[in-house]
């Protein structure tokens, strides 16, 4: 119903007139039902990708935990993926697009399809309702699989699906109503073409909150100070993770267009895909010389945040920029990412994945980089988005935070911390027949 | 050239009356180019969708097997595909769909694309036959793979693909025949639009049939009536295959609306979408409840499990319920696979990933849900419709596992199955680096 | 802007002629803007399923390399990608498609989007210039992937990414502008619809020349004339990239007819899609019936190899063979990939994954098997450019590899690759915790 740009219209009246028709038979241009077909189309097949995010998210966060807690990590993942779109149909959806008119929040209610119009010939709305809730509902749900890799390894299963129905349900619809539900930071001008910090700042901020009140992984940082590394324990599967996100990026940011009706749309999804994947190349090539310099080695964990990095800071403006400039956008971040992760850790915040650097850190650098290529953005605006939105979802993720530590708690015992949490809250083993390796906690 | 439904068609012609152009000149509506190529363009990124699903089985399977099992469940799992696809080429297809004309089975032919109309300016046919051919084959690989992982860790090889070449060169095209071919059961009214019954109840019913002839794994019972659970080696990896199979739904039972050239179409379509994405949802959050509740512990693999018992229990009407309706429906499938997998344990029917209560008691449930949502379907008719297919498909598959046992014979000896039939039947190991952990039988 | 076919128009004209608009409006066919809509969207949609490809390599290769190497080659893999998509705009794809008229090679020039016509309501340039671009590059991509597996286990990283910067920015360019560019070639005649020769024995040349001057992973050849397998840690992860690189190739060979804007277009590809399905799946029917035959037990990675030498079979012409034709060439590439890997370790050519024999066998065979079914090629012209464009690859890698070698070297020390390139080059291991087996050296 609500979207985020307006919609360029050519389409079937415009290919009418190059093919000769009379411009008075193809009178004024309105939707068409091709036009119709095409926007719907492009939400159900970027809608895909995007939701096999949450596959790369999964896999990217089993591959980055240690053996003793990766079914844990998996069955977080497939279960937050669940909890965001339920709730996102039961109150998410109407709370960000609903009314919100130029205000703070929409309407709490359920959502429910409306193509009533279409049945009369009217296509003004551009595409089935259907498509669109899906679309939006694979973005909340990229948000909050942000926060689960950064909180592993030590958060109570359920406090922390209790979390995310917040977040799914409350924190995240709220802050998106106030540019893409058309409330008042889109009436000042803020510019978020895909969501660098309406979806990667937000599951970023919620997951920083978290690590801090949830604590660091008994064993990060040793009282002298030095920081061990808890390696993950299955590189590959977080390679895979990563490409999987890279694929679904394409839709994410492509889909984000919203519309695919007419020859502008396909040249700006056009420019949105090659933008998206050399900012990621970018990404992993500036997080490689950044490492190599740093450490004297190539890191792999670091070099796939890298990509999710330039990823990351393409994604609020990947339409305006030339391919050297997403690439340039995208090394930055894939750099941002090589300090920010020692940088957490000096202040002993513990981010399993690195999900708080690469989210967050990329998101808000990604948003303050939007003026550079696109005139109709500012500095300062993009600054009062960033900091809005940050400070929200900070105090609304502190106090339910706070909240589930002074009731149900948030945090396993020590022994179950030590034991594993897939020993300890599942009762099984992710790799029951593989031997514990010589690094292994 | 046939469908399971006739097709809505608005397409160019209503958009050209939209756009102000004389009726007179619209003329009846009538399949147009445009829509050829959206219908067409509807089951190839459907079929490769499903396609894909191949993959996920595979990961799902090589996930729950013993490692010393892993390599042989890869080796069959694409070899079933490879052979799905050259019999369904050489018998299945024609014997589903040609000439059935309300009877019990097709013509015994080698199927070719025949697309010679649109040469002539006729769009008729709706999509390029050989599209069809794409999209149905790839169900029919479904239907084998539901069948790889019951019978798991003790089936020889050679055994399991003659199975198969029955299975979709003869079983499943003929039954798939009587409804999808516009066969008998069609003109009765039964309803399955995607294939809760067609596709995954067979395979389910195939499997079952073959975990009773072929018995339970050795160690698996033991004498004084416990149930060993002999748990998967990789269970990230099993993730994986879940998130696949969601993705692949997408293109299962949205492509089975079977046209895409109408805004009808894709209303019909992003309904579907949303509501086969809520419906796993809904079994994901009822298996983890379920499971907390009877266990005290959450199950992953029984989540796991829930996501594709809600998936495939929407599958036989995933177009009429609303969304509350289908996150119940995949809710009570996800309920269902918990009670069903230590049901079928305690009559010692040894189903190694879960397949039978997912696919077949589900799509049983999903089959007999679909009236609930759908006036034009009875309980009476689907009741029919599930029996007579499950008593074809045991009756066959019963007496094709029976010759195989007398002839070639289908299982491994019992030194072999406690070697593991990586090393017995293809001689290499698939983890042959990781080493035994203390759960490893 | 350049492309390899010409394009069939029908489209939007031709079904307002059906629909039953005057001739004299419809006027002679051009390029609607429909039809450029759906030529961006296949670039699009196809462009992202061979991206997704690098993920399948990626787990191909991560599951037939040894454990501890196997960081290593995640880390080559996302390089090379990044490294292709940055090289192929810097120089790439201007060297391959600007102003080649005839010759050997176009402009050494930055790429830049060019849709400038389209603002003046001409659709001739068919498609968003940014989709082509993105669809030619994640096909460079793939020929650098298939030098990543061959010399996995004892390359320098920094080495072997030097290599693929000279391949994706000279060497692959250069020849594919004498036929995609419009070079010498095809105007010969020469045929390689979506490159059997131009991408995957271009990857397989360069692999062997490179092979050949590294020399063998230690231990590999006994002195004593004995082969030593060295297994795959990991044969899932390899499974599941054969079933993505599958996926993918639907993208490389349905997107290779470049246009999807009329039914012909349409029924060409879903013909595509078929053949290059069955011919993977006769090459992996053929390649377990040899290997059962041969050394009387299915290999798995053979058979992975198998599909993979199917699909490059039939790469080079997937539009002219019926689907029986298309399996026997499949079948062929099959059965060649079982015998050309034993014979490439006869001449202690050290392949680790195949690829040689994958890639460059099965390409030559499918490049020389096109004239068995389209008239317009022979079997001269066909030989004229597989011979040019290998003799041209294997100078040009040859001299680029000696001059590595004898500067920076492009071998690591023997002490490294006894201890795994993960700790020696990146200081990590990609399976800390798990256990190492019996059959690691």
């Amino acid at each position: 119903m609500f979207k985020k740009y307006s919609l360029p219209i050519l389409g079937v009246a415009t290919a009418m007139l190059a093919a000769g028709i009379e411009p008075a038979m193809a009178e004024e241009a309105k939707t068409t039902e091709v036009q119709y077909i095409f926007n719907t189309i492009n939400f159900l097949m970027c809608g895909f990708l995007v939701m096999f995010m949450a596959a790369g998210f999964t896999m990217l966060e089993s591959g980055l935990v240690r053996a003793k807690n990766t079914a844990t990590i998996c069955l977080k993942n497939i279960a937050l993926y669940a909890v965001a779109g339920i709730l996102y149909y039961l109150i998410g959806y109407n709370l960000m697009y609903s009314g919100v008119d130029g205000g703070f929040m929409g309407t709490f209610s359920i959502w429910a399809p409306d193509d009533a119009a279409v049945a009369k010939g009217d296509f003004g709305g551009n595409y089935a309702t259907a498509s669109d809730w899906f679309f939006q509902m694979v973005f909340v749900a990229t948000a909050a699989s942000v926060v689960s890799g950064a909180l592993a390894e030590r958060i109570k299963l359920w406090s922390f699906l209790a979390f995310i129905v917040f977040l799914t349900g409350i924190v995240y619809p709220i802050q998106g109503s106030w540019q893409w539900g058309g409330g008042w930071l889109s009436e000042m001008g803020f510019a978020d073409f895909a969501g660098s910090t309406l979806v990667h700042s937000v599951g970023g901020w919620a997951a920083l909150t978290g690590a801090i009140i949830l604590g660091a992984r008994r064993g990060k940082y040793g009282a002298d100070g030095r920081v061990n590394p808890l390696p993950g324990a299955n590189l590959p599967m977080a390679t895979l993770g990563t490409f999987i996100l890279w694929l679904g990026w394409f839709g994410f940011n492509g889909g984000s267009q919203l519309a695919m009706g007419s020859a502008a749309d396909l040249i700006a999804i056009a420019q949105i895909f090659i933008n998206t994947n050399i900012a990621a190349a970018g990404g992993v090539v500036a997080a490689m010389v950044a490492t190599q310099l740093v450490y004297k080695k190539v890191d792999l964990s670091m070099t796939l945040n890298g990509a999710i990095a330039g990823l990351v800071s393409i994604t609020a403006g990947p339409d305006t920029p030339s391919m050297g400039e997403a690439m340039l956008i995208g090394a930055v971040g894939g750099t941002l990412v090589v300090f920010a992760v020692p940088l957490l850790d000096k202040f002993k915040i513990d981010d399993v994945v690195g999900a708080i650097s690469a989210h967050l850190v990329a998101g808000i650098w990604g948003t303050m980089a939007v003026p550079l290529t696109n005139a109709d953005a500012s500095f300062a605006t993009q600054a009062i988005g960033v900091l809005s939105i940050g400070a929200f979802v900070v105090t609304a993720s502190t106090i339910f935070w706070l909240i589930l530590k002074y009731t149900v708690g948030i945090r396993v015992s020590a022994e179950d911390e030590d034991l594993g949490l897939d020993m300890a809250e599942l009762g099984m083993e992710a790799y029951p027949e593989f031997g514990r390796g010589s690094q292994s906690m």
